[in-house]
């Protein structure tokens, strides 16, 4: 490299970047070239100069209609947002985040050697790998199938293996195109209705209502103990629901999701069933929509191991695309999903699927489960606290979340006087739909002396 | 665990699926919840039984009329499929894949290494790290717009890391939509035509002409060295062009690209710039779209790691959206696909992103540029072995790609005579399009002793 370094410091007006692109010398003559290039950098360097940044040249392309019907940012950027909005007004505050769900918690050791032992092997020439499947790895995908749908007719073929579970949802709503109808639960996880909106399977935001046109919003309350009356659903092509739920944190019963799979199949609709948050169960409520007779014709499931082993940045979850589901003209939906996986995706990255393996042996299955049972102390502690303050308190005991009642009083006014008062971070439950208007949204993950000092800074402020 | 277990051995109807989904026993008793399940489970477990599977079931959801354009498989795993069916018809065949251009050496021990570290700081207290910025760490985004784009008025707010280049062509064409027209090279990666047709940007297949009606197919010959002839060319909302080219494995000159920048502002056009091979050029040619004067006011620039580190089945790549490019109403682009990176996607694998870093540092970039280096001595080989046979061979001097000329021929029949008569799988040219017919793509990611032998048949067979 020393003669190139050489040339380059010689020709000042060489861009670095090309510099950077510099190519091994095995082909004909570098000086050469560069001694063209420099000239060629003269003309090039003004894309840089000042004056030119102040002419605002537009395109001729017109902004996709669906992007600018989508209202505000994302709901949990924003509230990243909010969060360092408050950090600068307050540079010294300790602030606490138990808003966007974050895990917190360091991934057991039997998981991330897993992924050491990958990531070396790649340096070798027996351990290297390039593509993989675009639906995963085979001993996943086995083992995906063996540990959460055994005795439940699903097989290894049935499983896509992804890089989490909010790139799936978008990519089962580029499946299934803009020609569908969608309800939700509301409030639900943003991501299902954005990505509804961004296909363009909606109508615009009524401010209102503060709905979307073309979307049934399913109604979960206390009052409906948070499942959805049926009988007032209208039919649609796509239903996601998600049990444990986020926001609210019940899990659905056997007899409400038997309801909820009859009402499918009546109508003939798709339901995505999100299963993020299965072990975090505490009573026998159903792990998987597999376990209702007949889903597998209907239903597809959503999962992840983000909040199972802290793998929110590792980045690995799956979708279970049953073959027994088809399209009306009897289109197998798994093929049409393989084929977005194939074209739009190019498989997790192999690190991340090594480490999920090691989450699925009986040791690193073990270790998650006590990070899933030190999240599920945390969400004990907080239940706890909001109830001692008189508080009506829902979730919790299915999931890691906590869905506190203000009644009569805004989310987002709520969530502020939280955080300037306690310099705690919540989720305003109105983010998650209308439904969630005067609840806000508790996540559990957080170090523990984290969750008593916000539980102990609740405590001030509301007793 | 082993009251857990005991309870599950002794309750032999209990779906494994059920059991695997135990949860902690923090929260009240599973025995009484267990005893509940068994009768349930009666029921449940009628799911799996064969009679139920032959009733066929069919949803009320009409398929995605787009997914129903797209002709055959997405062309790499239909290549997958023959060479798996040409090894159960010659099982002993020694076959050698030069096709679908996966990488084979082992990656730099300096760049798994920190992928090492990374995965192992993930198992502690100080380097545990959850949800990172979807649209990568700042670090990351720091070192790819210096090292590739300093000088080039990027800026590290302009740089989004992603899971790789295939995926962002699809939150790309998610972000225009499907009201948006497109152009492509022809032939060219077939992910840029797959994912507007999935999309819903174009008409039906057209089998006489072999293209989807309603995409510009901008021809690319020896004639016209590989560069379209834009006064031939109508305008587009989109332009997809990658350089140096996959098949083709030229590189657009300078003065070119000057060109196709001044096509895409006169027609106020959208230039999606694939760079995913830029590292691979010998010549002067431009690295970077961006060393063109006025491209961020038009153009958007993919690329990614898995061709210069071995990256395929890590998976790390990124996308550069200039501030300075704007819809006709004057809404920045970035914006909008800033939007589609944080709704429809969670960030790469923070283990990747390390890897990234590491190919970044001096140490790292010198051993990538080895790597690259030894690949471009196996295009070499091949270029001179086909040049000995006398064909007209193309590419290779600043592409991983030979593409081979066999006039009048068709593509998959030499694609099928090569791999029957030398057991050698390549890439049929009309894959990449109909101006890709006559042609065959000969990859030069291979172990050296596979190119050698392969070159050998190669002579056996065309001598």
């Amino acid at each position: 490299m020393s003669l190139m370094n050489h040339q380059l410091s010689s020709s000042s007006t060489i861009s670095s970047s090309s510099s950077t692109f510099l190519a091994p010398t095995d082909f004909n003559s570098r000086r050469k070239s560069i001694k063209v290039q420099v000239k060629k950098f003269g003309a090039c360097k003004c894309v840089a100069a000042p004056h030119e940044e102040k002419i605002a040249f537009k395109t001729k392309v017109s902004r996709n209609a669906n992007m600018a019907k989508l209202q505000a940012g994302y709901l949990f950027p924003e509230i990243a947002r909010r969060r360092a909005a408050h950090l600068l007004k307050y540079p010294d505050a300790k602030v606490i985040s138990l808003g966007i769900g974050d895990t917190t918690e360091p991934i057991p050791e039997v998981i991330t050697s897993a992924m050491e032992k990958r990531a070396n092997a790649l340096s070798t020439l027996e351990g290297y790998s390039g593509y993989g499947a675009e639906q995963g790895e085979k001993p996943l995908r086995a083992a995906i199938a063996s540990k959460f749908y055994s005795n439940l007719g699903i097989e290894e073929d049935d499983i896509f293996v992804s890089d989490g579970a909010k790139s799936d949802i978008s990519r089962l709503q580029v499946a299934f195109g803009s020609n569908v109808t969608m309800a939700v639960q509301d409030p639900s996880y943003p991501a299902y209705v954005d990505s509804s909106v961004i296909m363009g399977q909606t109508g615009q935001f009524q401010k209102d209502v503060q709905k979307y046109g073309n979307i049934e919003y399913m109604r979960c309350t206390p009052e409906n103990d948070f499942f959805p009356d049926l009988s007032k659903v209208s039919r649609t092509d796509v239903i996601f629901f998600c049990s444990p739920n986020n926001p609210t944190g019940s899990a659905a019963s056997r007899e409400q999701l038997t309801q909820l799979v009859q009402f499918a199949k009546k109508n003939g609709s798709i339901l995505v069933y999100d299963s993020a948050y299965a072990l975090y169960m505490s009573n026998d409520n159903p792990r998987s929509i597999f376990e209702i007779p007949g889903a597998r014709q209907v239903a597809i499931e959503i999962s992840s191991f983000s909040k199972y082993a802290g793998f929110t940045g590792v980045r690995l979850g799956w979708t279970v695309v049953p073959k027994e589901l088809l399209f009306s003209d009897g289109f197998p939906v798994a093929k049409d999903f393989n084929r977005i996986v194939c074209t739009c995706f190019n498989g997790a990255s192999n690190v991340a699927q090594s480490g999920a393996l090691a989450c699925l042996s009986p040791e690193g299955f073990k270790a998650m489960q006590e990070v899933i049972g030190f999240y599920k102390e945390n969400t004990k502690i907080i239940v706890e606290t909001f109830n001692s303050l008189g508080f009506k308190v829902y979730g919790g005991k299915n999931a890691p979340y906590v869905w506190v009642h203000f009644p009569g009083r805004s989310s987002w006014e709520v969530f502020s006087e939280v955080l300037e008062k306690t310099h705690v971070v919540t989720t305003p439950g109105s983010g998650f739909g209308p439904g969630g208007e005067g609840f806000v949204r508790v996540s559990a993950f957080g170090h523990r002396e984290n969750i008593l000092e916000a539980c102990k800074r609740f405590k001030q402020l509301y007793k």
